[in-house]
């Protein structure tokens, strides 16, 4: 299809937030390819969200009901990225913008040498081939003495830290390798159990093999040694027959060593008159007075526009940014495992496709996403996106002891979640919310962690051994949430609030029961840590709508996760690179697209460029403006045994709440009707004769 | 029913921990009526558990299966505490503890004068029914123009502060006055949004009116005052007609002011099996290798003991210890507002009735409990206690990117809950275990906000003006749980670990991503706190059985919640009357009987006695001993008007989780089944044409 094709008819019913369809996807690639005329390598085409000045006024009218229906429509744009393949072979990156009306190209941008693209799923099946494929691996593994029928697997990572110099332009990966026991017939044995001791680097345009690197094995014959003495570089002993002491950790059912557990009897969510919630117009969400938008972008996965509860505005755009991990192994070439999970391969590119009655209980909704080939055409990546609802316990309670009345409530959440998975890690993303107004951003890391060979017999202050052979690295996961907030409008105020200690003191505590409140409001861009001591909270107001009832400003507001930041010393590549990572919170001046906590270009990014430092760092006046508001928590990962080979998910949550927002608790009319489904587990089971009867 | 009638079948079938029965109360409120032969005002009588030096041996022979049935078997004892009232109305307070076997009474205890038991929920109907009966306070109310057919309902209260000297041995209590608006026909209106600006303080002894004391009803005009500008008396200019600018703020259904909302569609959880867990033989439940023993106490409610998973030991003793809530709201008599909810109320006492269909979903159990009335007769409270399970989504999930087959396990709970009325507040407390050997105890405020009066159009610093006329004071909750630990054995270690930054440097941070792990072993007893940001972690280990993987000791761990501390000035009583919520984490030495974080008798204390404080000052060894951990967490609670009437709950969470005491994840077993009642939504709420069928 020419970009001729495009029609008016297509685009006009179309959100401005509308992930592009198939038929937009080849107009834009269509359009690119038209304008280059030389073979091209596509990683992106999305729609391009149009700037806010542009958008906000098609949202008001929306919400009104469109009483001008032509008016605010922004135009749809598409951005393309794509590497552009020289003669040679050579590639250099660029990105265009597309209208999609008319089919044409608007903008073009060339990528600097060093912003170098995130990698594309089908990019890393290249790399596993070619490594695969190339001698001079084939004859380092035969001399590494596999077991016969053995194979090699191999997990593809961004190349981080920034020893390649400043000048090296090319764009490398490294590729971790395991040993694969292919004469159980069993494809699903699990490879990470058999960690190799080397390490492949490659050119990821030519896709050659540039060096084997031998990954240290050695560690600590004793585990209670200072680990403050240790060597980083403890010994290359594990040259032949690397897998002779490890052993299998397997995870899939039939290959368990013990039998699967038999007496967890069936939990079942039953929704006789099905979801309360409703998705219409192409993503658009209600349910219980929320009302917000979904979209889908290749990087993020899941985004909230527009989010309102009973028609007043909470956030504008809700989105999970950026995700780092760190490890901590100091013997190199360890300090290159850093990856940038949604800035070097992508949220909604490596999203699991969810399975009915797998991922969630109950009544579910899923979202579909398209991608994009390599050759510009739309691939379609099924259920990418899930929605459902869950009972949460008891919302609120209260007994008359006069009356001996109880009433209580239940809360149910709605949630939108999305799963991905990196290689070895799985990382779960939902946003919950709930009936009372709150919002939360949940993420739950699981999957396995990515482990090194370690010689027999050893330990290692820089892990844990959870397998014969097997060294799981300490490491950090820090996570980056971006709340372009829009509380009771688009002009809010960052306010900083802690409870603070008065002293004893005649007048005014004489007996030292009181403590205050301190606020302080933020003018300028910057950063927040949080300070769970002081109970700092971060609020969100809007100064220009008081709650009739308080008198205070109505806002949104959340606490700080009090959880570690980077540890990286501050010089570090990783530190560099991930300085979003280094405070909690990052108050910001809204600024078109630039939704990256990390920054936009993290593959073998030598400093975070464009990220909340960035942001920060121009002073920009945030006072009753279009704020942006980055919360950052994290994960410092030392390793239990129980977290292989699978590790049970860990749960990190955000939590935004409404203060002084409403004027009581917005959950008062949900109603507290006794649930008939629930039954008395059968007297068989019975312990209450505990009491006995009274005689 | 004489203590004669006991009989050795009644006891010999008993199980240590078991609760009494109806027929062991009667025993033994009997002997210590015979011993005392004067009028008895009984508070509690409940089954004193066995020292651990005989608890101890039975459990083991009780797993053993009673290889010699007889010989570990401890006394059943009774604990009864009572008042012996004298011919002239005085009381002292009196403990006996009585042999069931023998019917006799074998130790007495006399309290000491500043030692005060707790209340009853009889004693608190005597003191509301005294002082609406008292001419002073009819006279007082009569001069408060309460409009035509109002009354006035009153909230009785622990006398909290000292302000009544060294020497003063009265028992006292304080009331809170609402106006009830009985001219509407519901009595349950909510009277709690016509707070009265007095409160009525009495001997609890002889319900006598002592004085009525008028509070402070001023504040500010101005919402953003200094708010360490202020003075305590800010005056009591509401003397007539004090509800005239108040209002209404209801919750019950038929009360409301917006209708029950009607698309919230049912959601059901349904067990078509039944329940996974088993309760036998008095409170021995058991589930998915979980193995533990639920008793009942007045002052706890629901205790854990002998927590077993896979027939190895964890905790031997686990119980929610105290809460202190303490107002902060520094004008005098305010500062008398602190309640320690466990030793001044007592949780067990307390505890609501629940009921199905209202409280949880699916398959439920309900535990009774006995408690005994001021005569000694036995009460049965039903269904105080709550088990069922509840699924808490992805416990673990894999995709093998070579086959792209996806391993999903699903989480599920075991929760043992009870809630709490205390007048106006609401606390859900539970146990959750799950099925990776993790254990939670989750406490949950909900419930009505105490509130106080305030003048018309002002505001406080000290609190939220949450309706017309009504401030609700800041304040915090600060709840203790009990561990009393047994990591595989009774021998345990505490080990603070904590994450830290290693400087870059040459030979052994070269890159500067490394990070050291740091231990440091706990020899004495002594407090900790929390330190997130150095993500200090308490781990509770054996350290005579290592991991054979890890070779690390078996443990269990847990981060302390960032919470903040109590607020109050260390010199205040509020401060010394609850030293144990000064520091978030308390390593003690086991003492027999040592159960309560504030204290035995925190009713009109003056300073914690025996409590965390002085056990952990004791200086016990407690390395490789028998060690108690005890966490403290808490909630600064500066309301909000969503908080009002009632406030959606509030969570916070203390995680038990094993560290290297398992050889791999062991929820490995759990099957990966799908749920076959998992439905897609409706077409008609279809949006996935978001993508469109490729063309």
């Amino acid at each position: 299809m020419s970009p001729a094709a495009s029609k008016a008819s297509i685009t006009d019913v179309k959100h401005p937030l509308d992930p592009l369809s198939c038929e937009e996807i080849r107009i834009a690639s269509g359009a690119v390819r038209l304008a280059r005329k030389v073979p091209l390598f596509f990683r992106n085409v999305y729609n391009l969200e149009p700037p806010k000045v542009e958008l906000l006024p098609f949202l008001d009218a929306e919400r009104a009901g469109f009483p001008n229906p032509d008016s605010a429509r922004p135009p749809r744009r598409a951005r393309a990225q794509y590497d552009v393949i020289e003669t040679d072979g050579n590639r250099y990156y660029m990105e265009s913008t597309i209208d999609i009306a008319t089919g044409e190209e608007v903008t073009t941008r060339l990528l600097q040498k060093h912003q170098r693209p995130s990698f594309t799923l089908d990019e890393f099946q290249e790399f596993i081939d070619s490594t695969l494929a190339s001698p001079v691996f084939q004859g380092f593994v035969k001399d590494t003495e596999l077991p016969p029928g053995w194979e090699v697997a191999i997990d593809p990572w961004p190349y981080g830290g920034s020893d390649f110099g400043p000048d090296y332009t090319t764009r490398l990966t490294q590729l971790f390798c395991f040993a694969r026991d292919m004469t159980i017939g069993n494809d699903d044995a699990n490879y990470y159990s058999y960690p190799l001791p080397f390490c492949v680097v490659m050119d990821a345009t030519t896709k050659r093999v540039l060096r084997i690197e031998r990954l240290a094995t050695g560690g600590y014959k004793d585990a209670e040694s200072d680990v403050t003495v240790s060597h980083i570089e403890d010994g290359h002993t594990l040259t032949k027959k690397p897998t002779k002491h490890q052993g299998p950790a397997e995870y899939v059912p039939e290959m368990l060593d013990t039998p699967e557990r038999t007496d967890l009897k069936p939990l079942d969510v039953v929704q006789p008159q099905g979801a309360s919630f409703t998705v219409t117009d192409n993503g658009l969400v209600e349910w219980q007075k929320w009302r917000f938008r979904i979209s889908f972008t290749p990087r993020e996965c899941a985004v909230l526009h527009d989010i309102h509860y009973d028609n007043r505005s909470v956030v504008h755009r809700l989105s999970f940014s950026e995700l780092t991990v760190p490890y901590c192994d100091p013997r190199p070439p360890h300090h290159r495992k850093q990856a940038f999970d949604f800035g070097d391969a992508g949220a909604g590119r490596t999203a699991n496709n969810l399975s009915l009655g797998c991922d969630c209980l109950g009544a579910i909704k899923y979202l579909d996403a398209t991608l994009v080939s390599a050759d510009g055409e739309p691939c379609v990546s099924k259920n990418v996106i899930c929605i459902h609802e869950q009972d949460d316990g008891i919302l609120w309670k209260h007994t008359n002891l006069i009356t001996e009345r109880a009433v209580v409530v239940r809360d149910r959440k709605l949630i939108i979640q999305f799963i991905l998975t990196l290689g070895n890690y799985e990382y779960i993303f939902a946003y919950h919310l709930d009936l009372a107004g709150g919002i939360y951003l949940e993420a739950r890391p699981t999957g396995i962690m990515s482990p090194v060979a370690i010689d027999a017999g050893k330990t290692s202050p820089y892990g844990t051994v959870v397998g014969p052979g097997v060294l799981a690295q300490n490491h950090q996961h820090i996570f980056a949430v971006r709340i372009d907030a829009a509380v009771d409008g688009h002009a809010n105020t960052v306010t900083v609030e802690e409870s603070l200690p008065m002293p004893m003191e005649p007048t005014r505590n004489p007996y030292g029961n009181g403590y205050r409140v301190e606020s302080t409001t933020i003018k300028n861009s910057t950063y927040v840590d949080a300070a769970p001591m002081r109970n700092r909270i971060i609020k969100i107001s809007n100064p220009s709508k008081k709650n009739p009832v308080s008198g205070r400003p109505v806002a949104y507001k959340f606490s700080p996760p009090a959880t570690q930041l980077l540890l990286a010393d501050p010089a570090s590549d990783i530190a560099r690179r991930a300085k979003y990572a280094q405070h909690h919170v990052w108050v910001t001046r809204h600024a078109d697209y630039e939704y990256w906590a990390g920054g936009e270009f993290t593959n073998m990014s030598r400093e975070e460029e464009g990220g909340c430092f960035d942001a920060a760092a121009r002073q920009d006046s945030v006072e009753n403006g279009d704020v942006v508001v980055w919360a950052v928590f994290g994960f410092t990962h030392s390793p239990r045994v129980e977290d292989w080979p699978v590790m049970p998910a860990e749960r990190f949550t955000l939590h935004l709440r409404p203060v002084d927002f409403f004027n009581s608790n917005p959950a008062l009319d949900v109603p507290s009707k006794k649930n008939m489904a629930s039954v008395l587990v059968d007297e068989c089971c019975s312990a209450s004769a505990a009491a006995g009867p009274v005689q």
